[in-house]
């Protein structure tokens, strides 16, 4: 089985600890293909961000030549999900989503952990959206932005593990999620530190695109994720346009 | 990795298909073991039967003699789930839940289809309480009891065909759940004849228990579903005080 | 009229304190049976204890051999209330879901003062099942255990009124609840110090019970609650199976 | 024990009907006093008329000369309860709310067949306000005003009947709330064609009142629903103003 | 384009603030009426004054003996907007709804600083009724009854500042709304303390009846606001019958 | 002022008839200046075409020469505004939102009427996470695509109307919304059909942006909404690097 795992940022050391996590998670048998998206910034804590994410994800596993069997997004929050639904076959899993199903098969409710507070709209939008959000404690941000976290692993450690702590003894959380594809590879030292299970939303999405891929099962076609009719698209690849091509 | 499914009532043939669609849905290497409640009724049908049958896979499972890694628990709406996630340390995983899980990553909404009508609450309080309502576009009943579910396999395809229909073009259902764990095995025929994902619970609940094996994650024990005190308990484990004894 | 006033754990001082403040809040006229789980623990703290207690519950209630006008749960966020309205005839009234109605005509919100933080859960599901949850402004916990409450009632009246201050400051709580059938009695000195109405949960359920019982009006047969069908049940009921038999 | 039972309309027929529907269902011992509104319409089937009758209603209860114990509101969606609550230190009991609060004790869900559909927003309001319409199934118009039901008592219950069954069979209601004081008594002859609960809400806040005085319960009076400052009032109580003085 | 503003409290200089503020916020060519209430309080902090002022703005408007285009009300939480709907043809905007529309266009969330802990309740309701309270923060208040507003509005100023401030840093709040119409032409000071937008109430409700009467579109009559039928309302209108007359 | 009023489809001449429609519905004094998608595709029906709007949308603002004082963003349901208020400090204003807003100002409910099934769920979206969709009965769709009701408005008139009469018949609309900034100008037509009334989207935006110009507010620049930090941007804007250049 080959799942593609989409980093929505530019930053290729982040693509390579995303994957990393995602093959520590992933089963024997399933390849994991990083992909990097080929234009936006190097790393996501706006909307015009994600949303220039979405488009460059969309674009970059649309353009990718080989067939697979499974897409993971790997940002938290980002927007998206719903375009790629519609323009593949095979199952799309959101990481945000994807640690908040994991976590609430593990406890009564659950926290999300992301950077800037400015995030934090962003992923209580995206669980809405999602019908996710009622078991949701609270999103709790550390203040450091995705590219602090990816410079400083040790300090987000600090600062998630300061947040976390509060969301389970002021919120009542009992699960800790977290909010960034950055985190990836933060778990275990956060769990130790906490005593509460610890999500890393890459190894939960790549473990929900097995079990999705394992059932047969992918998107429903019936209405809302349909194919997209064929239009006259200007400009779509957009990277086919830029420097460098079609990659 | 060993996955014990309870079927929460008493009839062995239903364990039998129950086994059966598990074995089916699980990854190769995963060991299926098919416990039976020890007392109760043949099929549940109402709240009585379905707090009976809490108590009776509780006991079940904690007189399980071998080691296991997690539990699925094979019925549709029924009571249990947070006694047994308080007693063991492993994953408990829900047929109901893992259901609505799969199902709102596959499409916008989901229908469930159950047997009576008089077990719609019990289905709509499962999902509730676990927050996995929003994407729920309603719960339908086939008129179809548990047992007659399982005497008429090809009655319960039509019945459930029908009602899924329905969802699907008045409630704007994208996904059809499988509402009665005496479904199993149902989900091909019913999928071909709507063209829309069908899911069925006790593959899913299997799945996503391995995830959550694999993921090397289980229940919080930091407030809600810690185990619970060691307490006189009078008559406890039911099961030995019950003609037959512990089995 | 007779009221079977059902103390959901094994501890007969428990049963006589409830029983006690039944009476004390009962109209002239209404007789106050007692009755006591005939298995299980001697206080609920947990999932797997509410699960045991409710079928202790029915098991007892429908074995009582006398006639009986309604059936008052003296239990908090227990489960099993579904159950006996679908297997008796009369009125049910649950003592979370009394104090609940009662509060709501006194103020614009009101608190829920329990044992230990691991209860909150039940007590919150409980109340959202039965659709009362809206003004609820939180359930706070004392630390206090089932039987520490029995054990120490002094003490618990000081730890009720320190949590239920914190609801009245904090969270604008305008009526206190209180969250256990063993603070029965408990609720004139709390009033006395905090100043706002103080709800005796087993005195609500009386009252309530009795109007139900005055207007003539009982459990709506005609879906959800109908009678369960007779089947063949397997051990049923328990009691009957268990050293000391039918009791 | 005396219970003002208040019509807001200036009907003194429906008065009487009220209060007769009202003794039927009090409790021996219990005195009930039928009070009429001093102005506004006839029958309320408006905002502007149910504005008008909060007003006269809190100024015919604070001008009634002799002590009582209770206060029931027996118009169904009306305003004024909050005001008559700071106003009074003795419970007041409003009967669309309490005809939900018993319904919810007796089934899964509830509706209200009222009057006219403009009136239907306004009991969903008075239901959201109460936090008691996470149960209801519906508000469902008959299109008779409330005159009309005064006129014609016998259409009322034909026209209440087909509504209700709509209810029951369409949006699964298990319990019929009668939405109009004006239905008061027609309660026997739909439960009769029914088969299901029918609610009486003027006995349903009558037993309710008595309930809470019996349990020595009032207004939390620790916020909202405070005695208003004294200050100067201008023109107030209105009645002294109008022809016929203070009545 | 007249508008009228109406004042729900009888105090003349409170409607001379209001009105200037409306004439600062009005587009050129506006004519802004203000109305003052010809019965009631002098400064509306209860469900009682509210109501009362209800009736009495309903009087004032439905007695203006010239043509208008739009009525605004002046008052935040306060009862009346559903009644003077049906009463009218023209576009009815209330103050407190009003703020939360223009608050929602500017921010993720909004809070409303209020004057005693007693108005919050109903400035929570008017919000739900309205379907607004989504993005609603929190409802805070000074302590500062709408009097003491009146007579010190630098004191005014800091207590809205102070918990303003709090909004923002503890509920995330990012646009305030001022919640009292004697705050009006206190929001450029908030403003310049606080770093986010504040939106006036009156201001923001005179811009929307202005849009709205520029859109050509006032309420809809189908049904909830209908014009009540014509009945025999008897002391209607109420200030016909106060010394003075019908002013 | 000057509204910069951004079609986010490829073709002009739709741009051209929601000039007409802004033009119409503008205060005199406005100037609209409209603009149009660079990239992207004809009519926007699905999340794949709506999100590659969203950046075209940005793009195309962020690169117009000129100043100006609001937005208005001429797609119903389309995905962007969150990044544009981030982007820019002049208000932005959603069609989908401010039709929405302007209907609640009028009715008890609206529903939306637009054009494929499958972009009801968008809709959805958008109104929730806007926190509006309280009050809406429901989204429908006519079946006709955008360039549908591009190339056939009578046609569009025809069906807007027949789901709106159903939507106020069976769901309880009292007010309409054109969901299709397509469907500008067919207003009027609507109306005068169903007698309720008809929110034309594009016109409502423009007054509601002139309403939060003239009162001197913006968009909250304190969290969410921030303008994101300066990062080096890989391909933005993407218009300079496609054929053409930036335009």
């Amino acid at each position: 089985m080959r799942i593609l795992v989409v980093n929505p940022n530019t930053t290729a050391s982040m693509t390579d600890a995303v994957v990393r996590a995602a093959r520590g998670h992933a089963s024997p048998g399933t390849e994991i293909v990083g992909l990097t998206a080929g234009y936006g910034v190097d790393g996501i804590d706006s909307a015009f961000e994600s949303l220039l994410s979405a488009v460059a994800v969309m674009d970059r596993v649309t353009t990718y030549p080989d067939p697979f069997d499974a897409v993971v997004m790997a940002g938290f929050g980002e927007h998206g999900r719903e375009g790629l639904m519609e323009l593949l076959d095979v199952p799309v899993v959101d990481m945000a989503e994807a640690s908040a199903h994991v976590a609430m098969m593990l406890g009564r409710s659950y926290t999300v952990v992301t950077t800037l507070a400015r995030s934090i709209a962003a992923i209580e939008d995206r669980l809405s959206t999602a019908g996710l959000r009622d078991r949701c404690s609270g999103v709790r941000a550390t203040g450091m932005s995705t590219m602090d976290v990816e410079r400083d692993p040790e300090g987000a450690v600090r600062a998630v593990v300061e947040q976390a702590r509060l969301a389970v003894e002021q919120d009542r959380a009992e699960v800790v999620c977290l909010g960034c594809g950055g985190m990836a590879g933060l778990d275990d030292a956060i769990r130790d530190a906490l005593g509460v299970p610890v999500v890393d939303g890459v190894g939960a999405a790549v473990r929900l695109a097995e079990s999705l891929v394992g059932l047969g099962l992918s998107t429903s076609k019936v209405c809302t994720y349909a194919r997209p009719d064929t239009k006259p698209t200007v400009g779509w690849p957009l990277s086919a346009h830029l420097p460098g091509g079609a990659e």
